[in-house]
């Protein structure tokens, strides 16, 4: 049932048509989306500017491309995170103007490149490694609109490297630093900066950091209070809030 | 080494009294207290009408009694997380208009009561064994100036509860969602609201929750994007976080 | 919005004092309950003949008390679980006929024990110091209205003593197998009768058992295809899915 | 039956008083496989009209095949679980009817299709990614004789999409709920529904999600009292264990 | 035995071809409680001259006590592991010439004292922090009829201090090694001796040894061929299975 | 310094030729292996009839070759076990008489085939998935010289095919139980024998069984007192120290 | 067998009363302390001026009185860890000019303050709640003849408080970096310093710090090359280390 | 800002050309780099002797081709770790004299073979499959200018073999211990050195090795005081702390 339908049901009650105990019993389930609440929902992402994005870890390329190629006509900007090699080419060889970021393994249209955001997020990451997770973050962010400062290899073991940043860093409205290992970054910068500061722990590490796991906890316990935190590996997921805090 | 220094050193190279090389060597290390930055780095929480927030864990009641007193004097705020009964009886019988709240322990002056963020903040717990964990962030939040909407007992096993405080939470800049057991509530809020949810697990749970573990990693593997998460019952570090997005 | 005001709402509809679009928007963010799912939902415990089950951890015993005597004014079997013998002293020093297990913590009225399930529930409990969680399943599963068949002491490393036990377990409908330590027994249950078997791992155990961590794992990986699983020490979880599959 | 009543019984056999019939009858409880019960044990996924299931993980195509022919020729049902591409088209290349599921890896054959369970069991699964597990558990569902309601992409996280399908999911007499990432399906639909759910955590997600841990330890964990658990990734299991309860 | 085997048998007893006794013979292997076989098995420990063990953790002073009782009038030795002193202190007023050892929690009288094993059992400790758990395996071997030869503070830091007792030791028929921390004495033990030697992890660390989890682990990973453990501070598990060695 | 040296030191001293200080000075750091310690320990497995047994994990196929060549010099038998396809190949295209056995991947030559033990050792299997993991105990323990019993496909969810062998089992000395899943193999059969049991965990299951976790958890845990543990997958462990038991 | 023995033996066989057989079969166990190892092996602490150390977790009193005594004739300065304030008083009552430190649980005689090590170590402690376990490592250290450089509350989220020290903490040979929480410090402080860093994690901290895990695992992956660890909260294991550096 | 500008401010001040608030406005932020800080930091390994070390671990040839030839232009010594064979083999191709070691994964040009360091280094390897991560220790040490003692094969379970170099490790300033499996060997060779040991743990085990997590544990737990820890298989790290050391 949709608005449309519910208001035929509307008039047939003012018209007389329904009677109201049968027009409360066929309203009793009333399922959300049948108020035209999924279809705001789902055009949620186009109305705020986001491009849709496409999860394609464990999709086959067939699948990726179909789906790739029918947001692409709805949108000028498609993003698709976790693309493999052999599905990037294949969505590459048929649609047009499609880049793929084999170390991120993002895949995306670009068409529309208007900033949509308020301020300047700050990509901040440790080590060259890491650099990966930070590229989906990046890439997340600037197709949502958001002015990117992207900066690499200021992990806290040469603390004097991230000094080299800060004033950029401080003109931004909230960074996201993208650390493995002991990921420490987040305490630091959260120490040195005013704004929010979302931590992404990444898999970069061996023996005793157990694929992210180091990190991860390493963020959740950070002694700087403007530190949250996403899942291991997930750019796409600070991008994401980020954007929304940007957009404030 | 602090301004005043630095400026009788400058004024020292100015009248040559202090010659070029032994002013550079003196400040070869030069460190960052000594430029005035760690004052300003002391005040930094002041300046922003956020109340200096007291660790209580651990601490032996005099010392809190100290530190509380000195804050006392310099801000119409102060806050205490964490503090033992004995400690807060000790303080609320020398400091005045102090409140203790017991579930959260939470020990506060509330003297400035202005609201100097831009929207409000949405703090929804999922069960009534949460309520401390979410007392703790309304209290942060709202002694930092925010205007706090407190909803409590919407946990996702009766969904419909949450659904009646909608159209309310919508009106929140960003939500903080307090949740133990399964810890679900963020990903279900995090789909029904366009803002920043901040999670906040909860150790409230038994056998396989493991001390708030499964509320945690529920959380990080949100599948609503729009979710950040702090450390396990850091009700504390979500108020704060959202403070920062509320003042944007 | 409850009902009523939506009986309001399409008369006014109806009668044209509302128009159609007025009502649309009134009806947009129609949550759940206000069309009475919500009363449909707080009373569906007593409509199936289960009493209102209240969660004692971490309650103060005025508030159970409170809670308690609210719900035994609606219903004649009233149920609490891991009730504190202070907070259960208090509860029968004002509620009559409230008894108090201590070893599960359980406090109840049993007014109305009429049998509302179709088929036996028999509870097996493999050593004498997990009876305390299969204590907790048997009163919660006797007061929800089910014939139960309790069997104490049947631990695997003395396999004949299930024996003994097997004929009338078989006549049951389903089995609550309760074990801690190593937790065989659903195992071996569950490849000796026909019906579902839900397992209760306990927290019985020491060392290598991480708090009850071994007993969940063992049941997870039960080799018998007819073992779900609850949490751990959760005698009131199996024995309410129980209770809904003996009234299938 | 102890020594002195089978010293008795074999007295009475010896006098003539106990027929020899009766005798064995009485003693068939005796132990298994002496009796031949062994035989019936083995028999009674038959009787029960359940196919034979075959756990194909690590079995090497021939060894798979002989089984499943041996099989083929007791039943016109024949189901093996966790399937090689390679051993599925062996079998395929020699055992007419059979087809493979390459998503949840399933070969079976379904000659006969009667319905043998009283009601509907609802297979209700989050992602899309989560699919080849509830596929399974659709597979050996129907296959059993059940009549089964497979709905999918239903994660919380747009929770409107599972409230369009509950007036169907709410004449199930069982809900099977398959669910990766942070697995709050189970507790959403638990508070929706008055039948038993069985939650199948999912090795779906990434990070922090542990190859399953996650979504197991949120099922576990469920505040919705309705949920029972198996293994992560065991649709099989829960396909099993929904069968006898539907056939109760 | 099978069906038409006890058939014949049957008839052969009617026939009289077959006597009663033999029949009850070849039938003892039948199922254990129609048998009397769970009698038998009761008594199995203490036909072995074994005394019965009563595990005492969470028990009730009185029940314990009363336990304590009843075999004592059936044994001339009785054991009791993890007693409380208020446990024990009530059995010691009760019961004569019972024998408390508060640093391993035993309670005993050991009447009997001969030697029932053939050889000797050596209990080597690595830490002085160890000797409780070490006197419980002493206690329950010495008990059982075991020559006991205990060694104590000899952990491999210190490793001279071993070899001082290597020729004693090496006398034994089979060795139990009792270390907390990192657990290392069964593999330096295990290397210099050619009997079995159980390891038994104890909980005696602090951090990273999780409670025993670092000693556990540790032993299993021994790279001494001939090492078996049992469960972290599970002195009585170790003496019991080196009692059934030691009695070969 | 062997005992060669050792005994020219001492005929030295004896002849005068070396003073007592400097005959004490060369001793004084006397490693054990100049005392011969070491060749009695190198030489102790072939004495004790064992052959030596290569791990065969990791090694390049040449050097696998190398070491089994040189101990096939030595000795009628020779075992490696974790040996790959490729180098079991290798080996037997220039060793004669060498077995390999890919389920288990044993290779192994065994020319001397008497019995060196006292008993039999029953090596009991809980699935046909764990065959692999027994079949390296058994070919370890024949090898060795033991009368091995060995059965399989006796997991507990089937009890009765245990009880079809527990006549024989009960023959044996010791008991070897080899089970992945819940595990529960030990503890069952640890009440129904007098022996010794040693538990083998193996990596068999999936998803909660976390690659043997949870059987190994399962076997530490088992409420049979007769129990012990050996590492996940170590059939070779469990085999080496039932021989030493075997041999007492 | 001491040196003295060994010398009789010796001069046996030069004077011939002792056939060299006899002799090799006497030497032939010769445990390692009959050779005078095991005393110079006590005395090692001694000798190199460091005093021995109790460690006082689980002692009850009296016996540490007795310890502390027999250690307090034998040396001026003695140090106890981990001693219970009870214990502690019972020792002040006895003993003369004994110290208890009641934050670090550290008793100790500090008779004779020479500096014995060549260089500073530095001990940098991050948040005050840490001070106990940096407190244990400065006695530890000042007893065993360091010059001590002891900084406290320089956690990385206030990074400048950190580089006002650095001067200093350059000229020490070493430094011990204490820190709980996401413990970070060493991370930072080793990439400013040149000398080697022992990281000493503790247990400071809530929730997903899992009683030190984050600490611990966040130093063991420090992204700066000249960082070792040691066991949560043990200041003792990092000052013995650093003094054994600091002496070199 | 770099010196140089700092220079030209400072002469701006004494020439009357830049006033003091704009200088110290100017100075505020003051980045550390600017000061030379970084560069002196960025030459730091060179100063010191040691060779620049290259991480390889998911470099691409290409990437890691051009790091290596542009070390090599600056110094006579370059090391990287973890290279693949095949990135090894395109460095090989292009710069002379460039070794790979395959087993431990370590590529190098080793043309200034002098000692720096001021004493020996003993290396000691448990099993011959650690000999990988002590061969990463070896020629991480001896190009940074270490005279290496490398032992291998002296696992605790032999402890005779480890007497036999006791001497010779006794001659070193410190020791490394590489050990996998229950990693006992720091132990064992902390009780019989005085200086300082620094365990590496390493991934080699299996089953409840959990990858380094039993080794690790272990080594953390030791009861040697001398023991420091690194991270899994961190050859690398235990060897550059280790020449720390060795050059005080």
């Amino acid at each position: 049932m949709n608005p449309e339908k519910l208001r035929e049901l509307l008039e047939g009650v003012r018209g007389g048509d329904v009677d109201i105990d049968s027009a409360l019993h066929r309203m009793k389930g009333l399922p959300f989306e049948n108020l035209g609440y999924a279809v705001v929902d789902h055009h949620r992402a186009m109305r705020h500017g986001m491009p849709e994005v496409i999860y394609g870890e464990g999709k086959v390329p067939e699948h990726l491309l179909g789906i790739f190629k029918n947001l692409r006509t709805q949108s000028p900007n498609v993003l698709a995170t976790r693309v493999s090699r052999e599905a990037a080419e294949l969505v590459m060889s048929e649609v047009p103007d499609v880049e793929y970021y084999p170390a991120s393994r993002v895949l995306r249209v670009w068409g529309d490149r208007r900033i949509l955001s308020k301020g300047k997020m700050a990509i901040v990451c440790a080590g060259t490694a890491d650099i990966p997770v930070a590229e989906e973050a990046r890439l997340v962010a600037e197709t949502m609109g958001n002015e990117v400062l992207a900066i690499s290899d200021v992990g806290v073991a040469g603390i004097h490297r991230l000094f080299g940043h800060l004033d950029k860093i401080r003109e931004a409205r909230l960074c996201i630093a993208v650390a493995g290992m002991e990921a420490a970054l987040p305490s630091v910068l959260g120490g040195l900066v005013s704004c929010p500061v979302i931590g992404v722990p990444t898999s970069v590490g061996y023996g005793a950091h157990f694929n992210g796991l180091a990190s991860l906890l390493g963020m959740l316990n950070s002694c700087a209070s403007n530190v949250t935190v996403v899942n291991i590996d997930n750019g796409f997921g600070a991008a994401y809030v980020g954007t929304l805090i940007n957009r404030i």
